[in-house]
């Protein structure tokens, strides 16, 4: 038993609009181990749906439509599901009351356009919206179910994950009791590109396989999900625990996570967990390491304040980098980088500070720093380090991810590996080793 | 003559990434006046990849398919390309030799996995990529025209803009001529909700209408496109500047640009157009405001330096917020958000300079101040003035993105006022000019 997912509307197939209701509607499928065939997405095209309903029915597979269930006449959904089903539309008269009421509640018409959201197919079970005038329905015909949810994502994903579940749990329960219970567990691993991690999986992702590994990869950092499927959520569970340690087991030094969460929130956590400061000072990623840890609710019981210094002006003024390393190894450089966090850290008191400061272009670059040179500097405890980054020249914005991962990454680390007790004597280390002052 | 978009990935039927790439085609296609049928996404799967492109062959349709073109077993593009074509695929010599010479050049192995990327179906075009190992390709069956493009957006994009454009245009002039040639302008609103935009438009936005209006909104922010097609550019052209004057005409009040270009884009040019400094101090939204700014090249030469003051402590030491004023008015008010404003001027010398204060959520709201309420300081030439907003709590990163979208917006149009003097006496001003110090 498969899994079809249909969006409806012109503005997406012109482009307009992303359709992300598909994505939410097979995430939640894969929760009663339901897998997605196809998505479909087609404009308001009846004829298109009544062909695309057909090879569902005949496929014998679950389909899940979204869209096209409005009061105006490019709303074709209803229709289509009638021809396709070769039944009527006919009108449901507690669903009618209830619009009807609702539209006098708002001292609006009830027009013969409005009142077309009371139709449905003959033998249709209609599932109630809370949020909108546009309530579902389900058909069932053998094998098949065909369910019909409003567009809005703020509609759909209720109904789905209320009624609509539970109709698909039984539907299966019925007709594809092999199926059984899915569970699931998420890693996120950093550092490995996602080519050796297949290789490191094995059999691992084969298709098919029982548990199922499958990756994605966004900028660098991987999120692996482990799929098990058992009769019963106990034998799921058993197969998932064991598929969890060995994961854990081949690719400890690379996990940074377990669960769906993002750097900046494990960051939060580790500072808050150690009563740990932290400050921040951007240069080429201009504020977005600062905006990636505000974004964690409670970020500002440890992170102190942040300076954007674009300047050499600003990067002595902010945070007394002082001019002659400025002049002798220019903005981009091991000592600046030190200098810039080793000042973010004296005039926030934070025990964690970092900096960045790189040539993200497009101009700028030189042959001995091209575009792409990033100098990372990470002080702890009064201890600054620098790190260079040497990344492709793919575009402004993506050095400027690129260095705003790592930077999360080098704090993450830093935070990690807080002691108790702060070392006093500050000095500078360039990556490797290399003393220097 | 219709378009399809096919995407491939079991990442994407199993929902855990979003499939953005067929609305990035189908919004480039329409530029030539193509119109998607439909978008199919598809997982990992070469049968089910055959038994599609073998239905866009039928159809005689442009279908262009993102994905699966990687190196490892389970990307099986290439493979179904040459079944659904009956043809073979073959070993491009030209490609297999740049491939090695990049891993050479980057000192990994060129494998036999690797190498399979330079097999492409036996009349294939190569359509090389510059920013990855996956080239590209293109087969003409007919009217059917069948494109191959690699998955990830910054690969695809560019190609997609650049050789294959070219390729569906030559494709069509052939095949399909009726379809004619469309010219598009665009429009940036703001402050218009959609549904009024759409009554304002009355029939410019009727399906089959030329030109034809479209739009789409994010976050406030309404892009409005209008398409005109003509039997030659000629004809297009004089069909799209009628348009475009009457549409000029009609929201004259809320155009705030012409063309794809972004709020932070247009500000920087503004500034530097006028000589203007620019400093920002954030609270809530932490640098949101500073990255957006950083991401327009050469923001430098206006940008002088920005804060991320999240405690009262900070906003004190570092923007000389008085103490007394925190105290009596709480960090998120109207005499604070001025007084951070004054003070970025003040300590980097900018002319304009703008504070963000405010309280995201989840937690922190209170009756007097709930959720959702954020104070921006405007301070231009010495003079500070400040904007209430009060969003709806529809979480914290929406609110922090609501936030900076005005932040910008004020910017834009203070950089668009600034007279040529500046004028001396700081005061402080609530919107609606209660005066107040």
């Amino acid at each position: 038993m498969k899994a079809v997912v249909i969006a409806t509307g012109d503005e997406l197939v012109r482009g307009a609009h992303v359709d992300t209701n598909s994505a939410l509607v097979a995430r939640a499928l894969a929760g009663l181990s339901l897998e997605c065939e196809r998505f479909v997405v087609l404009g308001d095209d009846e004829q298109a749906l009544v062909d695309e309903l057909t090879r569902c029915l005949r496929e014998g597979v679950v389909a899940i439509v979204g869209g096209g269930l409005g009061p105006t006449l490019d709303d074709v959904t209803r229709a289509a599901f009638a021809r396709a089903l070769s039944t009527t539309l006919e009108r449901d008269m507690a669903v009618d009351l209830r619009l009807r009421e609702l539209f006098v509640a708002r001292g609006r018409e009830y027009s013969e356009s409005n009142a077309r959201q009371a139709l449905f197919p003959r033998d249709a079970r209609v599932l109630r919206n809370e949020r909108g005038t546009a309530d579902g329905f389900a058909c069932e015909r053998g094998r098949a179910l065909l369910v019909a949810l409003p567009g809005p994502p703020r509609e759909l994903e209720p109904m789905l994950r209320g009624e609509v579940l539970d109709l698909v749990r039984a539907h299966l329960a019925r007709h594809a009791p092999e199926l059984g219970v899915a569970r699931t567990a998420v890693f996120k691993l950093s550092r490995l590109p996602e080519s050796r991690f297949a290789d490191l999986c094995g059999d691992w992702m084969a298709r098919g396989r029982n548990p199922l590994v499958g990756v994605t990869a966004s900028l660098g950092v991987l999120t692996a999900t482990i799929r098990a499927r058992g009769r019963d959520d106990a034998e799921a569970g058993t197969l998932l625990g064991a598929q969890v340690r060995e994961f854990r087991e081949r690719f400890a030094e690379w996990i940074h996570a377990e669960g769906e969460v993002e750097l900046e929130t494990l960051l939060v956590e580790e500072l808050r967990a150690r009563g740990a400061t932290l400050a921040l000072a951007e240069s080429c990623t201009g504020g977005m390491v600062s905006a990636r840890v505000t974004r964690v609710p409670g970020a500002s019981s440890a992170y102190l304040r942040g300076w954007t210094t674009y300047s050499n002006e600003s990067k002595s003024d902010e945070l007394g980098v002082p001019r002659d390393i400025l002049e002798a190894h220019g903005a981009v450089s091991a000592e600046v980088a030190c200098a810039m966090a080793q000042g973010a850290a004296r005039r926030s008191g934070a025990r964690i500070a970092l900096s960045i400061t790189g040539i993200a272009g497009p101009d700028g670059g030189s042959a001995a720093k091209p575009v792409g040179l990033v100098w990372l500097g990470l002080c702890v405890d009064g201890v600054a380090r620098a790190h260079e980054r040497r990344y492709l020249a793919l575009g402004r914005d993506l050095v400027r991810e690129f260095a705003t991962r790592d930077g999360l990454w080098l704090l993450l680390e830093a935070a990690r590996g807080l002691g108790p007790v702060p070392m006093l004597a500050p000095f500078l280390v360039r990556d490797g080793g290399q003393g220097a002052t």
